[in-house]
């Protein structure tokens, strides 16, 4: 397999797939990564065409890793030089990397990933092979994801010791908004507000930290997730500054913040019994098997082990390139 | 020393002193706590006017360890039965507590306290000795307070290991407004947001969980320290509300979100190295004692061991009752 972008997401991935006894191999822009990825032990360049060139020759799986305001230019040299490779991202947002793979051209083979594991470092440095371990990964079950690229995609989440959760990517836009955007800005705004009063952060403690330690990530990657997943954050921004001002009214009136409050932490309770339901049932590529997978994933639903797949009906553990 | 409330933070409290090598007595009302205090080997009743009797005997150091609503029936009974004895509370809202120790005319013996420790946790079994290791303890000095009594309530601070942070009670809470109570009403949002959208809770990683992790606190709790420092909670809500809708404007408008991303972050940068310089130079009862220390306090400055106080310039380590 071939990682385009060894940033933390990157460069863990390609520890992990490594670790996993995978081939794999991979490229970034900067010498300065690729240096030192090389010292680390693993095979970079910073020749793209190179890289791809390679991928081309053994149909790898090309792994898109950068930032959304990147893809571009990565798409349009993959539709040049390795236009037949199946080909996934780990991007936060998936409805924009997917308008960006369907204008070059190569949706076909294409299938959106999205690991839910990140720190508020970046760069190979920050990397590392677990990472990803028992972390929640999307791969996308669009009406066009077709069932072998699928597979390969579910694997490589496998066989980094994440869980599978199959979700449609507008469905993953929607819940990421909610889940992860919508708490980056909470926890910008926590930190603005606070850095405005004396004595804040001086007595600032556990619920402070809690909830402004993502405002210590890379500004650029902020911005990159928020704003391309501009059209699902609008409006949960919407309901979030709707629910304040409703807090914010109540307790000017009523001194009471009881409804938000009451609220909050039966949802929270409800979170913390969230049961993840082993999906078993499913055939890739057989009838209705993308509808079943999204309805799974839905409802909680995860895959620890690889699927049946239409016309292979065991359980492969076989790597692909 | 006599401990009223022995739920989390009084519970460890009763527990720290203890390990201390302090003499402590503690009252709660429930027969429950008083049960498992006393099976933990710890002196406790669950009848107040013989507690303070005691503490009226010894002259003992009174904290109050009851959530806001709970204080006036306590301070009456104390009015009646152990008016000189000296007298603190660790709650954390400060103002709303010197209005009712003012009210029921036991502010002379009154230093407000507040340690900034807690777990998502409550009651007597929740507790344990270190939760106040390390933590910043705030130790009021507002106009009225008497250089004894400061000096009591600092030593039970640094008896339990924490650090003492020098605040006046209005100060206190305008930061604590921005640093608890309002981390605790986005908390409580982000989990009522995303809990109204499929597959959210099945995604939800790390900025999802520490973002709502407060949201798990007893709603009761919240209510109590958010609702008791409405006044300043207001505002401060006021501007978060304001800083989103910016945001949020500027989203849909533009389709950035820079400015608030990078206020954020470089707020969190601050915070992450701010220092916490020891303050070693004022002597408490001297002069602007009060002004100083509130100056050094809100200029992050702590006190890690016993100050000089007039009349006794020597470091003293005895513990009183």
């Amino acid at each position: 397999m071939c990682v385009l972008g060894l940033g933390l997401i990157g460069g863990s991935l390609m520890r992990a797939a490594a670790a996993a006894g995978r081939e794999v191999f991979g490229y970034n822009r900067s010498v300065e990564a690729v240096a030192a990825a090389k010292v680390d032990g693993f095979d970079a360049t910073e020749n793209l065409d190179e890289a791809l060139r390679r991928a081309a020759e053994r149909d790898a799986l090309i792994v898109l890793a950068v930032p959304v305001p990147a893809l571009r230019h990565l798409l349009e040299h993959i539709r040049d030089a390795a236009p037949a490779c199946p080909l996934t991202d780990v991007t936060s947002v998936k409805g924009a990397v997917l308008d960006e793979v369907r204008e070059v051209g190569l949706l076909p083979n294409f299938v959106g990933g999205h690991p839910m594991a990140g720190t508020a470092h970046s760069g190979w440095s920050a990397g590392y092979a677990e990472l990803f371990t028992g972390a929640p990964w999307v791969v996308s079950v669009d009406d066009h994801v077709d069932a072998r690229v699928w597979t390969l995609v579910a694997q490589l989440a496998l066989d980094c010791h994440a869980v599978v959760v199959p979700a449609r990517s507008d469905e993953h836009d929607a819940a990421a908004a909610t889940i992860s955007h919508l708490p980056h800005l909470f926890a910008e705004t926590l930190a603005v507000i606070a850095g405005e009063v004396p004595l804040a952060f001086a007595l600032a403690a556990g619920s402070f930290r809690d909830g402004t330690r993502v405002a210590a990530t890379a500004p650029d990657l902020v911005r990159a997730m928020c704003e391309a997943n501009a059209d699902q954050l609008l409006p949960t921004l919407e309901q979030a500054i709707d629910r304040l001002t409703r807090a914010r009214d109540t307790l000017a009136a009523t001194g009471s913040v009881a409804d938000l409050v009451e609220t909050g932490h039966a949802a929270r309770m409800r979170y913390d019994s969230f049961s993840r339901p082993e999906i078993i049932t499913t055939v890739v590529g057989d009838g209705n098997w993308r509808a079943e997978l999204a309805a799974a994933g839905r409802a909680g639903g995860v895959i620890r082990s690889a699927q049946p797949v239409l016309g292979n009906q065991g359980r492969s553990r076989q790597s692909p390139p």
